[in-house]
């Protein structure tokens, strides 16, 4: 059986920003850690909802409509398709749940994309 | 666009126990809120693996091997055809991530099963 994760701690394990850690795998999906602090690259994911749950700070999501903002405590999910640029002022943790598939920069090829993903 | 949604304030709308509420649905998965006290029936979902995060309180899971025990701030993912119990000794507040399909009581009909989950 698999054992309790304690997110805390799993948080402590790694210091990157924008560099998802993969933590849990369930049907298909993934849940992931991240640290984000500054932009990141505007994109969106053609196939793929993707789950922002931040657990500290506050997390700020630009789209074409304009900005949402999560405190820790809150979620969004931003619908496949839809063009979102992360925006963190100070570092954020966030959880993340999406498709084991969905790459983090979504279409667009950036110089922090990062293809295979760390499990932690 | 989604809002942001505020977890506490959603947990906040309601008091029945055993009885997921539905806060989010993502790539044909859904988010739910649950708020547990006691013994659960021991079920399997056959099909669907299932992610606990324990909010507030501390739950522990029956498997055929042994008891786990889910902190706050901890996650469980237990996998598809895996009996399990959920028992809380004291209410447990726990979000839930799993298909949209899943009956909470999987194969098992119980006089808690809920046929048709409620969104908030």
């Amino acid at each position: 059986m698999n054992h309790p994760i304690n997110l805390k701690e799993k948080f402590g394990l790694f210091h990157e920003q924008w560099t998802p850690k993969i933590i849990a795998e369930l049907n298909g999906q993934q849940l992931k850690l991240a640290k984000l602090e500054g932009e990141f690259v505007w994109h969106a994911h053609a196939e793929e909802d993707e789950l922002f749950w931040v657990v500290r700070g506050t997390l700020q999501i630009a789209f074409r409509e304009g900005l949402k903002t999560i405190r820790a405590g809150e979620i969004l999910v931003v619908p496949k398709g839809v063009e979102h640029k992360p925006i963190a002022q100070e570092e954020v943790w966030v959880v993340l749940f999406e498709p084991a598939a969905t790459k983090h920069t979504g279409e667009v090829e950036d110089e922090r994309t990062v293809k295979d993903l760390e499990w932690i």
